[in-house]
């Protein structure tokens, strides 16, 4: 094989692997074996270990790599005409239908914190990363652009609610019907100033 | 031993089961082995089969044990001279200083539905009705008394509330310093009229 092909079929390898890791840890939990991710990924373990130091490596480059998914599912496009405020509330309304999709189990990035238990992790550390750039940073950007009494309170009350929302949804306590949290996110916006 | 001295021992042994069993699954996740449940317990594994059908049903009874513990850390008391309003509050101010104490990771029974990712589970089972116990229906209770326009929405907002900030603080995201959470409740309380 030439180094090209060989360049291109590890590429592909370390896709089918990242793919796997991301719905099988999902899907299953971060336990999820190296045997069950191999597996799904047709790839051999030997495969896996020459591209990825650990499992734990492996997790944490898939949330890496799911973030640009997370990112055009749940973020309002750049390009929309929306205010800072329904830019806001744009977000929850796709929490709000995505808590009715069958395999929705809340925010991946919760999850895998919540399961690991260890802040030092590498996959917590990067889940950790992500929640700060897609969102709160978002939040408090638009509440500053919108003239939010505190940006950065605002920020923190609007990440609170949107992992609530999204843990509630995920474990089936709640559904979110009647737009739970985007009138929750309407109180917190008008209560600071951006109504 | 007489049947006497029998059914002690045997109910000491299910109590260190049912405490090693709430505390490791809430330090390292429901994915705790039986060899090590028991030996913290300082149990033989022929001792818990005994007791338990399973390491499932240890952890769903651990859970239904812990909710009175719960209930003493996080709830007002009783007897509390205290307004509908207030006792919602108490609950937020409760968790908002449990965030502090180093040892937490947010609400066991959030975390458990979070990792076993099957509302089937037994544990599953147990963690949602021991939340809308004491959780969901006394904020619906104390909504109620308190006068609040739609007593069913503000506990399902209350929940959420409480789900947003004890799993944020659980995860080191947020330690809720300057009064996030009872902050949030007030603007949940004043909304639905029980300002």
């Amino acid at each position: 094989m030439s180094a090209q092909a060989e360049r291109t079929e590890q590429a592909g390898t370390r896709e089918r692997l990242l793919k796997a890791a991301a719905q099988l840890a999902y899907r299953d939990g971060v336990n999820v074996g190296v045997e069950a991710l191999c597996k799904s990924a047709g790839v051999s373990k030997r495969s896996m270990y020459q591209l990825f130091e650990s499992k734990d490596e492996l997790l944490a480059a898939s949330l890496e790599k799911s973030a640009e998914r997370t990112l055009s599912v749940v973020m309002p496009p750049a390009e929309a005409a929306l205010s800072p405020r329904e830019r806001i509330l744009y977000i929850f309304a796709r929490l709000e239908s995505q808590a009715r999709v069958t395999e929705y189990q809340g925010c991946p990035y919760l999850a895998v914190q919540v399961e690991l238990k260890d802040t030092e992790h590498p996959a917590s550390r990067v889940a950790r990363r992500i929640k700060v750039e897609l969102f709160e940073d978002f939040f408090r950007t638009q509440g500053s652009l919108g003239g939010a009494s505190d940006p950065e309170t605002l920020a923190r009350q609007l990440v609170l609610l949107f992992d609530g929302a999204s843990a509630r949804a995920g474990i089936r306590a709640d559904d979110l019907h009647g737009g739970l949290a985007t009138s929750m996110a309407r109180l917190l916006l008008d209560a600071a100033g951006m109504g």
